[in-house]
């Protein structure tokens, strides 16, 4: 996979893209990447990347120009169209679903803007997703964009190795996780369930889909909606409603 | 506000904290920073942070011990009890208003694992917090981290100049933003509204709301749950509701 970032803050993403799994994913050559600066393609002397906008109103607006410029001029070297993606606000809302999506194109295309709003044109006539990370506040586009890489990247093959990708994440099973005990199994007083120290998997598993269940019903309620449950899941949930009801 | 963040690679965060309004906030004494590699609390003479999980399984647990004792260890110079903040993806889901509750406490701690879950004993005896900054797999607790660290930084009384402050975002209003538009008026044909060259700044402003429920009705309706809204918006919501019954 190729990516190419078009960002005025390109040294944002080196400590991010030079630690663990991305790092080791550039290396391997899983995918490669390359900032674009799109100050350098202003076509105006003072290398104007942002104007007030129409209308009046406070803060800067980034122009088309440079940034259609930009793009077009990374796509000219291509001969499939990449995924133009704008970080912003107002996209789509990000989850893993559409990480695996991305990670089956070759070639991602992000455009981080930086406190200013992006002329409408470049979204309705360059950009072919708008994705937003969630719906929080953030100085710019660049914090989105790595978060995008790192989900996305992680999923390409040979990526993670055997150990890692067996994990039973959270988004893969559709549940939150069931909770986890290491060694001490008593840490302070604090003691890990009989259940995980008696060798008995049927048991244990058991216990641990209870647990990822109970998490997810009082937690993430919503995840629930469009999840496949056993018979058993029904009666744990109707356990759990019903204690609700009483207290 | 200080934040002390707990990660076995404090490298990756030197880019965001270094750039931008971080970088300013942190110079000017809005905030102070310090990475704490909980590697160097170990008890055990390997330094390992983490072991295989009790009752089988792929994947590594972190241990309670260097955790705890990291967290304690910064707890004992502090006479106010810090606000302990786990990331991770069974946490509470960030927006907006938590970062808003987070930007009145005086002292945060992050602490990010990576790839390995947590002790369950980490959740239930040591934080107070545990956060997800949306529903996508990351490789580790450190983006996550940065992201919480920009929208709660930018919060803070000084940070934001009087126009960075004065934008109306989208989370601020409850809607998404509106269009934005900046010269030229005609970029290869694709022309600014006239509304926005009218000097009309009734006619503006009342083509902005428009514009902006518009984009929320289409792209985000449970955005609108909880929003206050005028006749006119009511009337406008009507319309677009009847052209999709009908097309």
């Amino acid at each position: 996979m190729r990516i190419d970032i078009l960002s005025l803050f390109p040294e944002m993403f080196e400590g991010v893209l030079q630690s663990s799994i991305l790092k080791k994913a550039h290396q391997s050559g899983a995918f490669q990447y390359n900032y674009v600066n799109f100050r350098d393609y202003t076509d105006n002397k003072h290398n104007k990347v942002d104007d007030y906008p129409y209308g009046g109103g406070a803060g800067m607006v980034l122009k088309p120009q440079p940034i259609f410029d930009a793009v077009e001029a990374i796509e000219q070297k291509t001969t499939k169209k990449p995924r133009v993606i704008l970080m912003c606000p107002q996209g789509q809302p990000y989850n893993q679903k559409k990480a695996e999506e991305l990670a089956k194109e070759e070639h991602l295309i992000f455009i981080c803007g930086h406190y200013e709003g992006y002329d409408e044109r470049i979204r309705t006539n360059l950009v072919t997703d708008e994705i937003s990370i969630g719906d929080y506040v953030l100085t710019g586009g660049e914090l989105g964009a790595m978060v995008v890489m790192d989900s996305v990247v992680r999923l390409l093959p040979g990526v993670l190795g055997n150990d890692d990708s067996a994990i039973q994440d959270s988004f893969s099973t559709g549940l939150l996780e069931h909770p986890h005990y290491t060694r001490p199994a008593d840490f302070r007083g604090l003691k890990v369930p009989d259940v995980l120290l008696s060798g008995n998997h049927a048991h244990i598993d058991e216990w641990r889909r209870k647990e990822a269940l109970k998490r997810t019903y009082f937690r993430r309620n919503d995840l629930l909606e469009h999840q496949e449950l056993t018979d058993q899941d029904q009666k744990w949930l109707k356990e759990w409603q019903t204690s609700q009801e009483n207290s």
